[in-house]
């Protein structure tokens, strides 16, 4: 049946279209029903939703997404028929039930949720299914898979490709901006797709961008590669590991971490960025995304198993994820810390972690001791080599090569939180320095962020600065003077007097 | 932050607002994030989309959910915030989890569910959890009597209130348009909230829309059922029991009938009838909704400890629902056969049924047996009494109660679908009868229906007339002929020679 088309330049995140709602209920056609659109010689699959008013009987309303891929014009006449449910259906519900799914439902499932024939809901569904009834190592790999041919891939030209990546949640962790310099130094390519922040104060692709544009679509991002050896770039700007996007969407507001899509998530992305090498890290402790070095354990075999059936080598470091790793946090103030720490002087942590984990990786990569990498990676940091091949990726991403210290200004208001009372610091709460950076304003506000003048272990006197904050912001400022007390913990020797 | 409103006129099923995506990220809010808006002294939770190019930074999308309860015009400027998670969040993560939920959670979901503020693939979540971690009892009246309390509900006069309902699944099964007046003229109310079909040939407010208008609203039905005892509305009009709509929108494309939503879905809307006593049919054999006996027997047992202690009493009738019940199809034919049946002519079956499920109504509400109450059934009908209680609805909603029986005309374009072999009847199949009526037209197309010469356990010929198929459209018949061949199944003698 013909119908007219009235534009909606609205993205739907699926494939959706609008009938008026008494002639749907001639044609029998219902909310969430399916229907094939033709026009133009192309066809798609869209999700029907009705309205009351808007849409007159004769019209479809049409979303941005079936407009752009069905290139429509207002009014133009377009035909619609019922379409198929879509087989995919049958694997959730499947998988719901408890079932195994093959390599070829598994990949119905991605292959019908790119197509937009998959609705966000059944998504829900099956992403719930995959959490209640869990999935075997075979459909962990099927799914892999699937979600890797989902998204456009990085070829490297080099021989051997590594690539490094952090579960994250640690405040001020930057070892990337650091490893991925040591390593492409040593000549072994390095590509790095960074995130941006969610809920922390900033992201590598937020600090990085202080440097230089990480928004490099994959053509670009390969041709840095391909010259450097080496990026860091955002990966929401590259289209890798597409599906993985859309579930991300759903899993986020219900914190929905199934292991299964866990592991996907990060190994299908490593595949895209063509590593053969993998080094991953899994800060564990107070606060951190896991809370025990046994559970860190058992993840770290899973990831190993699946990389081996994916054809990578993956290694997994445990590291103390309970203290945020730098004193300084936002995306100017670690910018200036990750600078300062290549040049030989900053701080003694990142150098650190970057090192020993830069010295898993080398030995991995050639064959040597732990401490015999280490050293390597040591002596890349201290000759200024990966200095300067940081600059050098900068340079290739479009940034400025002759940054300097000083260019990482500080928010104009600046706060002060005073220690109420003497004791040592007994923890400092990475989710409290998100919390509170975030309301400064960061990772927008680059400028945004605080200076942690005591760090765990540390005396402090009542009455000493406990942190400094900035804010391009007056209220913000303010505002997050007084959600700061909870960052530090000072424990008190005298607890209490009966 | 102040945002000018761009008004889109499309219902959305959910509180949804879009903005500009580089603006979003700038604010730090992202896909799904939850915002308030406020406007006109009034505020509402959204979720939040984005647009690449239509909304401008500054601009908020506006979907008609939200423009409604906010009365907004288009270019206003309205006040939008973040907003906190809904607390309904960590019950649906709860259940998932396996967690048992009290009844303030169980509140919290379906609340925050009306208040648009738990998004659909939110639901669809909560959905998997139920169908894969099941309900307890405590959990099951929780959520009847949240979901009960989400819609409007009848305040029948009457002090004692009956109710009737079939899970359906079987074709021409009119059971409801012959208890509700034999009932009611016995002194007894009875409203009854019908479906339309879904995807067979008719439900009974299909039918019963032949006779009158059957989308009354709420204070409408209140109106007829205060007057007559009675009524044969259309549920859909009704805002009975709204969470439930919302639901099914969402069970539908995958099929996910968990009991704990079955047995809700039902009973509070009976609970919004006003019912103290109900009756429910659950038909079961092949094809039917419930494949066995015992299936169905534990399916009525949850029923009636679920409606006891809800205050009201349910008891159920299993009955055969592997056969159609009439020989026309169709809602004009359906609606002629009632009527006939009415009369004390057309359908033994449908006679039959309806008194038999009438007798067992009449043994809960006056204490009889049921062979008398079925005996008391028989006599309203042969009296012609349940004929003028019918007539006397028909008039009330809005109907001609002068009604005849060539009122109720068939499609012109006819086709006759012929045995090819003979034997005996084996089985009539009322997914395949669905099929070819849906096919012709139905319930749509009024007209549009069939008549089956042969029913199971009939001897027919080849050569012999076994279907009469009816559309208003001559290339719809003409493919329902084609589809028709398995809707009889004719059991030969000679199965094979060899």
């Amino acid at each position: 049946m013909e119908f007219r088309v009235q534009l909606f330049d609205v993205e739907q995140g699926q494939n959706e279209v609008v009938l008026n709602d008494s002639q749907a209920r001639e044609l029998s056609i219902g909310i969430s029903d399916r229907v094939k659109m033709t026009a133009n010689r192309k066809s798609v699959t869209a999700i029907v939703d009705l309205s009351h008013e808007f849409i007159r009987p004769g019209e479809v309303g049409v979303f941005s997404e079936v407009a752009q891929m069905l290139s429509l014009k207002q009014g133009q006449k377009v035909l619609l028929e019922s379409a198929e449910r879509p087989a995919s259906l049958d694997a959730v519900r499947k998988k719901l039930d408890g079932g195994i799914l093959d390599d070829k439902e598994i990949a119905s499932i991605i292959n019908d949720l790119m197509a937009e024939k998959l609705s966000a809901t059944e998504l829900a569904v099956f992403i719930s299914a995959v959490y209640t009834r869990g999935m075997t190592t075979d459909e962990t790999v099927s799914l892999t898979k699937a979600i890797y041919a989902s998204g456009g891939s990085l070829k490297p030209k080099a021989k051997v490709v590594a690539s490094e990546h952090s579960i994250g949640g640690v405040a001020g962790d930057r070892s990337s901006m650091l490893i991925v310099p040591i390593i492409s130094s040593l000549g072994v390519c390095i590509p790095k797709t960074c995130s941006r922040a969610i809920s922390s104060a900033a992201g590598t692709a937020d600090v990085m961008e202080v440097f230089c544009p990480v928004s490099l679509d994959l053509k670009k991002m390969q041709r840095v590669v391909d010259k450097v050896n080496a990026c860091l770039t955002w990966g929401g700007a590259v289209n890798m590991a597409a599906a993985d996007d859309k579930m991300i969407n759903i899993r986020k507001p219900l914190h929905l971490d199934p292991k299964p899509l866990l592991l996907c998530s990060i190994l299908a992305k490593k595949k895209a960025e063509g590593a053969d090498y993998v080094l991953l890290d899994l800060p564990i402790g107070r606060g951190a995304k896991l809370d025990n070095l046994e559970k860190a354990r058992d993840l770290a075999k899973d990831f190993e198993a699946l990389g081996r059936m994916l054809g990578m080598r993956v290694q997994c470091s445990i590291t103390d994820g309970s203290e945020p790793l730098l004193r300084t946090i936002g995306p100017n103030l670690e910018a200036r810390t990750v600078l300062e720490t290549l040049q030989g002087k900053g701080s003694y942590e990142l150098a650190e972690k970057a090192c020993v984990m830069s010295g898993l990786m080398l030995s991995m990569l050639r064959g040597l001791t732990r401490e015999e990498g280490y050293k390597m990676a040591r002596h890349q940091l201290a000759s200024g080599k990966a200095l300067e091949k940081f600059l050098e990726i900068v340079r290739e991403q479009g940034g400025n090569p002759d940054v300097k210290n000083a260019d990482f200004g500080l928010g104009k208001y600046k706060q002060a939180v005073i220690a109420k009372e003497s004791g040592k610091v007994g923890h400092v709460d990475n989710r409290e320095i998100s919390r509170v950076c975030r309301t400064l304003g960061a990772p927008a506000d680059k400028a945004a962020g605080m200076v942690l003048k005591f760090m765990k272990g540390d005396k402090v006197e009542a009455g000493q600065v406990l942190l400094e904050l900035y804010s391009g912001n007056k209220e913000k400022a303010a505002m997050a003077a007084r959600q700061a007390d909870k960052v530090v913990e000072i424990e008190k020797i005298m607890i209490d007097v009966v």
